[in-house]
């Protein structure tokens, strides 16, 4: 039995709902359901699963793929509001490439399963083209993440990320691990260490217990 | 005044052209018009251009991105019948990176301006729907290249892993699972399946339950 909150919720975030007939909109709120995810939980493991699309109500969702020594390459983050899609990926014939998804934070989300959506995509365009405008979203993502990897210098990227989280925050202090940060700039704890220690000993930042605290916001830039 | 040749290879390619009415698929046959391109042309280069879409008739074209140090990382080639969709990526939106386009070879398209392209896909569920698929298409191929790139000297090691092996058997079967060559090689059992997999499509090993057959030892070798 669904809420009214998740009922207004799911049509605000499924933005073809207008277009989606009785049966279809039934077919949905008949099948959708409420998962919660506790932080560091597995949601997607590459190309065996598919679990469904993934309305994300609360928390946040990592997407990654593996380097070669298992190392994760964070591609993009999901928050409020964002639909999951590659957690689908089995619907869509012209995705042939293994994601991961793991909550990063405890996560609340309104689950359709895949059979559900396929079936409300193969017959409705306009669910279709919701799909296919998702995956877009999330391409630009990949190809900055794949960019930064790829072509900047670890200095840089890392003042990139710190200033990136700092004007998401509000604040000057960043409340991760470097386990955390090395995972989301596709790099090792170790070099993540080496480098905020020497960002430390030229005045730039602070290192704590509690995370990383931004000294010297415009030396930083000056970095990027 | 556009070829019949060019009019059926339109239609063939531009897959909605059913569901376009007649002002629409004039619109179209009014403003599309034969391009040639000499191989090592620039067709495209960052953001700055927007060209349009261009329907390969025949040739290569070859989509990269660039370094600031002028290094090119290609993404893909399309080839006769692919269309060409990131040559007009101003007007979608949510793409929000550069790319680079070179003729690989003599080329020849047929190329429809990127507001011409614009205005039939904002009209038309359908063309928009073809647009967005098309962008899809190609992300699966950047992500093969992505992570080629990121495993690049994976599939070197794995090789060199798979001979030495084979040399310390004496046979050509290594009976190992892929999670204890991960752990041998210093990688993750998804890496090294992923990998064996690909070995085993060109033909370099067979994969069975028990083990990896090597069956071409020699281009195994001109991997390492």
């Amino acid at each position: 039995m669904m809420e009214n909150k998740d009922i207004a919720f799911i049509r605000e975030t499924l933005t073809f709902w207008d277009k989606l007939n009785i049966q279809e909109q039934a077919l949905i709120l008949n099948n959708i359901i409420s998962v919660k995810y506790r932080q560091g939980e597995n949601i997607h493991s590459g190309e065996n699963d598919c679990v469904g699309i993934l309305l994300i109500k609360s928390g946040e969702l990592r997407t990654y793929i593996l380097s070669e020594d298992g190392r994760e390459i964070t591609l993009y983050r999901l928050v409020k509001g964002d639909v999951c899609i590659l957690s689908a990926s089995c619907i869509l014939k012209n995705i042939t490439f293994d994601v991961h998804i793991d909550a990063e934070h405890d996560s609340e989300v309104l689950l359709l399963n895949s059979n559900i959506f396929q079936q409300i995509c193969n017959g409705n365009i306009y669910a279709e083209n919701f799909s296919y405008k998702a995956v877009v979203d999330r391409f630009s993502d990949v190809m900055w993440a794949m960019q930064q990897i790829l072509f900047m210098s670890f200095d840089r990227r890392l003042a990139i990320f710190l200033l990136d989280e700092l004007s998401k925050n509000g604040s000057d202090s960043i409340l991760l691990t470097h386990e955390q940060i090395a995972k989301y700039v596709g790099s090792a704890r170790e070099v993540v260490s080496r480098m905020l220690k020497y960002f430390e000993k030229e005045g730039f930042v602070e290192l704590s217990r509690g995370g990383v605290k931004i000294v010297d916001k415009k030396s930083l830039r000056e970095l990027t």
